[in-house]
């Protein structure tokens, strides 16, 4: 089953020609899985190879602005684009609680009807996800209504696990974790479950059941051909912008991920800006990403001073190069991938 | 005093790489007015000679997504690229009622902390601007709480007039006035004052006063040498979405307009169609226009499928120099205006 992640938005704290703001697509079998939704993001979407009509779910790591006001456009635009008849399944959309109000009172105001129907399943942060300050600050915790339209699950923390179950159907887990930022902040675990070499489906099902199958092409496969060598699920975790995990959770989530997508606003010189603002730079990335044995680590969310490879002019101080070079040292040297917009990275079968 | 017009967005009903979603800035002499502010407007703005920190005052002609989904981003980024200590005057926002609800919840929700003041003016509309059914569907008239931030005025319809008195300054008059669209939508006119050929302040003021004043230059002024000849104000109109005008506002408003920009979503062979969706055709807008007498009309807001002229293949039954053929054969060839984005039209002062 073919996998890929391709990155909408890699700038920090607002979109730009150059790096637009945050979402990153994962694509399993045509299928999308949207991974924030800062502005612009649907025109991003526009651009790439992507449909934006093919989203099932939507992620959203937490409610900054250039994490999530490119949802409301997004999908009055997958709505307009759908035509009148829509039989599809539900949008699952997953994220801090008061995302489901803003969506569903911005969709009023706006006089929209989408022409498919959501679901809003809201993650309830703990009081230690921010500085105590801005939790305060969060009266939508407290007043949130429950809006006809969008009803999701709440979602709390399970506190044995450390994380939260958001998907388990089929053909994936997923799970989010806690992070620190300046505001409630989580990670996405994906974990493909392990089964046989088989796509699902009706030969699937015989199989699993013991009962051989003729393919089209007359060959006939029998169950012990393929479900006594189970596929190893693969592993992609993204993490919203943090300066670090809270409990856990995150690093078993995280453990031996195939693809690790980590934030890295500043650069190792500006490590205590960065925490101050509730960020990390590379190193404070990679040790992440070495403590889960990550298979790969790919970096993005630079602050916009950092312009994509192909723009820095060479010698410049704010090179973005610099970034890499800076976790590579904390990684022994391993490959660090840099982000740039609609960059895509395949994520192979694993044998 | 220098003015000009640029299009940041020229497309209908979503932003698109081509065309991206509405809004328009008026500059007089580098202080910017921006006029609706569709997803992906911050943006546009980075791509454009203008400065998103010179922006004074927003209209929002609708509350359809694709005129004002941008605000919030735009806001955010003119606050974190402002600077810590900022002494500027509120933005002064007008639009729809539910408009100050919308930007106060979205800045709480993301915990923006906005760096200068802002005030939301909000217009009243009457139950004729849209079909009866649009107007049930409208909660937050009636609902609209009184959020502590943001606070403006409300401002009802002027009977007698037909409009809305907005701004009433040293050198602007801008009124609304109503317009018919699928929900209530406003146009709005910028007169300039009529004045003497100083601009204002210090020397102004003493001119108007009847006192003679030495430029740096050694050149003594009298107010007979220019107050005797007062500049003619220049009037640029600029609709929201519509299929008509309700009431003679818009005539009255429009009138002798040096620059009227007009919608036109669709062509004139879709008329039903662009009417059913409350929408106009070049035929419709250059009817308007020749009605007000207006000296030169600008068509935008068009279907994402009219691609700019640059794009345009030739012979495409699509192309969008058939628009511009439909408007002028209304306005006996007077020259009609496409608008494109970035496109930037002066308004040269009149004599």
């Amino acid at each position: 089953m073919s996998m890929d992640v391709t990155f909408l938005g890699t700038g920090a704290a607002y979109p730009s020609p150059t790096r637009g703001a945050s979402a990153v697509v994962l694509r399993c079998e045509g299928e999308c899985w949207l991974f924030d939704c800062g502005e612009g993001t649907q025109t991003q979407l526009m651009k790439s190879q992507l449909k934006a009509g093919r989203i099932t779910k939507i992620f959203i790591t937490h409610l900054h602005g250039d994490h999530f006001f490119g949802l409301p456009g997004l999908l009055c635009t997958i709505s307009l684009q759908s035509g009148s008849v829509v039989t599809r399944q539900p949008i699952e959309i997953y994220g801090p609680v008061g995302l489901r109000d803003f969506i569903w009172r911005t969709m009023e105001l706006s006089h929209t009807e989408l022409v498919f129907p959501y679901v809003v399943h809201e993650l309830v942060p703990t009081a230690d996800q921010c500085p105590v300050e801005e939790l305060k600050e969060c009266p939508h915790v407290e007043e949130a209504d429950s809006p006809p339209k969008g009803q999701g699950r709440t979602i709390l923390l399970d506190t044995e696990e450390n994380s939260y179950s958001l998907v388990d159907d089929e053909q994936f887990v997923v799970k989010a974790f806690r992070l620190f930022h300046r505001i409630p902040s989580f990670g996405f675990s994906v974990v493909e479950k392990k089964r046989a070499g088989v796509p699902p489906g009706p030969a699937y099902g015989k199989l699993k059941n013991g009962i051989s199958v003729v393919l089209d092409n007359g060959v006939t496969i029998s169950p012990q051909d393929v479900l006594k060598k189970p596929m190893v699920g693969r592993k992609i975790c993204i993490l919203g912008d943090c300066c670090g995990v809270v409990g856990d959770g995150g690093v078993k989530l995280c453990f031996d991920a195939d693809l690790l997508i980590h934030e890295a606003t500043l650069d190792d010189s500006q490590m205590d800006k960065a925490r101050e603002h509730g960020h990390s730079t590379p190193q404070m990335a990679a040790t992440f990403a070495k403590l889960c044995r990550a298979k790969r680590l790919v970096l993005t969310h630079f602050s916009q001073r950092y312009k994509p490879t192909a723009l820095a002019r060479e010698g410049e101080t704010d090179g973005i190069t610099e970034l890499k070079k800076q976790a590579e040292s904390v990684l022994d040297l391993q490959e660090v991938t840099l982000a740039e917009d609609f960059m895509v990275i395949g994520i192979p079968i694993k044998k």
